[in-house]
């Protein structure tokens, strides 16, 4: 969309001086010395300080400040230390780096941009163009750049992750390195240890407050992640002020409390000392890493630095010219960029990056030979595929009145799965054996055991859901399981799930009033609803056994989007489905499970999950009333929605009205179905502790009241 | 409901015997004293123990490892140290006892029984009736006992609040303390040092893995909580198994780096540990505590003590029988409370409470001598009554085509309103200058001022949102602001503002693609449909400056619901209200806002917040086109669907099936308003980063859209 451009014509810097094409040049005394590189690394960091003051001021809205204090730390990580190919941003064992602090984004976009990186297209190949252009940052902010206020995963090759949520960065940063892990062991062989790469992430004091980022960093240091690192731009300032007016803890005790390593870095433009704390992380193989540096915002700026007024908004004009002229840095040019400056990231990280790469392929090419298996598993995960055969294991369950929970079957299942897809993965927030998400021929997860796929992901549902996001992202098939009603603590990461299209898959268990005696506080009531409304996201609620099945057979294929799986804690019996509707048609997210002798109802009953064989019941009573009625199952408002318009009419004739909805949740959403006179048989309060059977009873939900609405609804 | 009963006849303890009225008896000898009060202690404890285990197991459901275990910290905490009158559950400076371990319901309802604590009635008088009686206990789990699976605040007196979601309690006690320290700044007197109190909460690992548990523990440490003491039940044991699965942090060292001080107790059946930790709590003024008991889970029974079998699962009936032998008890009595316990608690907890209750209101009676002033609004705040003339203050907007954001409108009225009504106080998630929340004529909450009002929660939207729940039970008016999408992180402390029935406030700014550039992640698309479907709620979403300030006026005087103020970031045009309808209406949730001349109307157009003045340019463009449309202000769907039939069907005459909605968001649960065929103008995905106005443009969210449909619907 944004045509590539060439930076304007800066030819070089020669003993000191910058000679620009335009005819402007200037001293560079930033750091007086004889060492040419000393000077052109000052160069490099002012160029980012540069284009990001630029962009945000052209765009009049962004953050400034960080950008230009953080210029140092990102440039020696690039410049220096990150394994990182420009021209193959997709390499598999890239290091990956993250700004959680994503607000600052035009210091990912500067680097990206003068890294060279390269754009790749939708199947993953270069482009030969660069993915952030020049114009790009022009349009810092724009509708269409990549180069958007916060970076946007899948906008530009570089951005490994969608970031400005406070604490989800660094929480994802801990699945990256899992998975880093994992695929480590499992594809590993000691004569090739060539599948394990290294997590950056950048970070601020917001991350850091964050809860979500404290359980990661818990979860992180319990697993003794020693290839994540995190460095903390510790700067005093927070938007409403100084840190002081919020945050006194003391972060490195938190962090040696939680088992990390830390390291301090007093000033963010001593880059020997950035230096001296990179490899004091790279050195460490037992612990997570967190640098601690000590930085100005808006470094440079007169009347701005070490205030929160760089934070948010533009410098303005003025205060951009007088930060140049601090930085030695022609006050008039916008968006210049040294061609001394691109040619230092070529000879350092380009150079560098491209031989790792290069020695990586042969070094893969000799495992290919070694280890055909493997890697045909290891193109299979790259590719999102799944190995042919993978669902041959999904059971077929047989009638049965008494039935089974479906987060019994759920379990089953995942299990089935699990034995011919080895990167399905996950646990559960610390519910494992009331989500029944155990692999059961697996093994923990833990820092002795890398190869193993069973997560304890401890009382962290959000750091959980971030941790799967960023094994996503690593393009394995992760699950995190906690009970429905707790994905209000992790919706944040979910949104991020479906923002970058990351196909997580959420089991969610004790999904209704049906869970029982924990009462009001367990009990989902809006949270179908809830996830509903959230653009993108599947939301399956299987109505018996065969529905589960069907249901993961469904979410597995599907590869660029999160599914709910919305499960009961009771049992429900298992439909003959040589009586009823097939289950495969859970794949189309509703479908008639049970017809009118002829076709031709008077009502039409429609039900998820639980409800299923209430409804049914109150089916068979309306067809002993002489009352012809049609049940629709619909495990899946999204998929049913997706459906083309014939079948969608087929299901739910558009002249029949009577109708009549049943799910032990709200209203809200299904009147869409239903229509405004449509009857409701659901929750519109708080449930209650009690027994299910006596909770259904207390609140209606029965068959009877089913029949009394359907014979309303016919009238 | 539930008939008070009588205990079993236990007569007493006499030389270490127990002798039971049904003839059972037997030998005191777990400690081995001649000491009776030691042998009496136990007794009580073993009461909590046995009553936990008879109540779980006769439920069949529940968690009796943690009562068993902490029964010695609740007894030696309320017996001995509680500042508590149990004949007074609602004397306002009690010290609070949040049990923020909720599946551990038991340990709390067998304390309040054996304390015998008073119910109350809905105006808070004494019934003279237990709350907790016998027969509740024995009800446990069952519907209508307020012995339910996890405390449910309102259900029985002394039960603090509602707990179970882990992290919750923990989170809401730093409101609480906060709350505490509030009131004795503002209300107390050099000579009347009367308001303050202890906030104690019981918590267990999950508490503490718990984001939400960190964020409050972090703004403890930095206000300086010495009113607050946590007590940590570390155990070893998870749902999972072994806590070694996920959570091998050092917890002491985290909190001293939080700021707290740390107290050891290395064995939960050590009273007199237990009794120096407390102390150390009570002599400590600069620093919340973090008390850490080493606690066996399931203690005594032979079986499953110190096993996650232990948990949450009854022991079993044989199981239960070969504990009680451990605690030498009769093995078949069940819900057994020896009278010697219950006078235990009288002589000791009930004695101390209410000579310290009768000395504070005889101190009471004279501060109200010396400050009527003080007093009166004492009184009113403790009853959640508004002050005369709490209103008076709220500015009534005059019509202006460039108006202004509805945060700007909302930061005015705040203002006014604190002005009249001292327990009006808040703050933001570190966003205050975009939240506009700043009381401007006060000062900041913190350790060096505890009479401010403004709060810096930092950049923890949960445990904001959590300590507002802790400032509303103390009857503070409590706000807590942050950016609307960020509703998401702190969804289940706002649930639990619902379903306890709170008035906080929520101040939401930046409600939609209208606060442009920052994008996808921060641009609310579900979040009115997520909020909506929440039971109890109140979500309003203003649509100009004078429909605000109405907002507030409506809300404020609902004090058993909480509210989101759902607000812009753009200017929105000030209306013209001599031409449209009232700004009054607003308190009814919908209302005529604009109609077609003759009031016959050929399409309905309904609107909130910042699509308003986008609807009624529509409207404006329809007229001129002949097409009469009649324009609904729905700011808030809540209060209009509590409006009588009338008045619901005199705005939305049933006949009239033209419809559009026009709501930046997305269409889920409009259809109840507009009907299947009803036309929607909204979002269906994700945002994009630029200008506002370019992104209403480009998601067609414009007059001319609203004009195409409704002239569609016209047909």
């Amino acid at each position: 969309m944004w045509k590539t451009t060439r930076s304007p014509g800066v030819h070089g810097v020669h003993g000191g001086r910058v000679e620009l094409g335009q005819g402007s040049s200037y001293q560079m005394t930033t750091r007086v010395s004889g060492d040419k590189s000393v000077s052109t690394e000052q160069l490099a960091i002012n160029t980012i300080r540069t284009l990001s003051m630029d962009a945000v001021q052209q765009a009049n809205s962004g953050h400034p400040g960080t950008p230009m204090a953080l210029a140092p730390v990102a440039y020696k990580l690039w410049s220096d230390v990150l394994r990182y190919d420009p021209s193959a941003p997709l390499w598999p064992v890239r290091d990956r780096f993250v700004l959680s602090c994503g607000h600052a984004s035009m210091l990912l976009y500067a680097v990206l941009h003068l890294a060279g990186v390269e754009e790749v297209d939708e199947d993953g190949n270069g482009t030969g163009q660069p993915a952030v252009t020049l114009e790009h940052i022009r349009n810092f902010r724009q509708l269409g750049s990549p180069c958007a206020g916060h970076p946007e995963y899948g906008d530009a090759a570089g951005i490994e992750m969608t970031t400005g949520p406070l604490g989800q960065g660094i929480a994802t940063s801990v699945g990256m390195a899992i998975a880093a892990n994992w695929q480590a062991a499992y594809f590993g062989r000691p004569e090739f240890e060539l599948f394990d790469y290294n997590v950056w992430a950048l970070c601020s004091d917001g991350d850091l407050m964050e809860g979500v980022g404290q359980e990661a960093a818990s979860m992180a240091g319990h697993l003794k992640l020693s290839n994540l690192c995190w460095i903390y731009d510790d700067n005093d300032i927070t938007i409403e002020g100084g840190t002081s007016l919020a945050f006194s803890e003391d972060v490195a005790a938190r962090f040696k409390g939680l088992g990390w390593h830390v390291a301090m870095v007093d000033d963010a433009n001593d880059l020997a000392e950035l230096d001296r704390a990179y490899r004091s992380f790279l050195n460490n193989n037992h612990s997570p890493t967190l640098i601690i540096v000590r930085s100005v915002i808006g470094f440079g700026s007169p009347h701005k630095s070490n205030s929160h007024a760089a934070h948010g908004a533009p410098l303005g004009e003025d205060e951009v010219k007088l930060t140049k002229s601090v930085y030695e840095w022609p006050e008039d040019e916008k968006f210049l960029v040294p061609d001394e400056v691109r040619a230092c990231f070529a000879t350092g990280l380009g150079a560098r990056g491209r031989r790792d790469r290069e020695q990586w392929e042969s070094r893969f090419a000799e495992y290919s030979q070694a280890h055909p298996e493997l890697t045909a598993q290891w193109n299979s995960l790259q590719k999102r595929e799944l190995p042919s055969g993978w669902d041959a294991d999904i059971p077929v369950f047989a009638p049965d009145e008494k039935g089974l929970a479906t987060r019994v079957t759920s379990g089953k299942v995942l299990n089935a799965v699990a034995r011919s897809l080895p990167w399905l993965m996950g646990g559960s927030a610390d519910l494992a054996p009331s989500t029944m998400t155990l692999l059961d021929r697996e093994t923990d997860f833990s820092a002795d055991d890398y190869a193993a796929r069973n997560m304890h992901f401890g009382v962290r549902e959000h750091g959980m859901a971030a941790a799967c996001n960023g094994m996503a992202l690593a393009n394995l098939r992760p699950y995190g399981a906690t009970f429905f009603v707790f994905t209000d603590y992790m919706r944040p990461s979910m949104r991020l799930s479906c923002i970058m299209r990351q196909p997580v898959i959420y089991v969610l268990t004790h999904d209704s009033i049906g869970l029982g005696e924990d009462g009001p506080t367990h009990q989902p009531i809006e949270h179908l609803a809830a996830l509903r409304a959230m653009p993108r996201m599947l939301v399956m609620r299987p109505g018996d056994a065969n529905e589960v099945a069907e249901a993961y057979r469904a979410i597995l294929k599907i590869n660029d989007r999160p599914a709910c799986m919305v499960l009961t804690r009771q049992a429900l019996p298992t439909l003959d489905r040589t009586k009823y509707g097939p289950a495969a048609n859970t794949a189309r997210g509703g479908y008639i499970l049970a017809d009118a002798d002829g076709g031709t109802p008077q009502v039409i009953l429609l039900a998820t999950g639980s409800e299923l064989p209430i409804a049914l019941e109150a089916c068979n009573q309306l067809s002993a009333q002489g009352i012809k009625a049609r049940l629709v199952s619909m495990p899946c408002w999204e998929l049913f929605d997706e459906q083309d318009e014939a079948y969608r009419e087929e299901v739910l004739p558009p002249g029949l009205t009577a109708r009549v909805a049943v799910e032990a949740g709200v209203r809200i959403g299904w009147d869409k179905y239903i229509g405004q006179q449509g009857r409701f048989v659901g929750m519109s309060d708080f449930g209650a502790s009690a027994p299910y059977s006596v909770l259904y009873e207390h609140f209606g939900i029965t068959p009877e009241a089913v029949v009394a609405a359907a014979k309303a609804a016919v009238g």
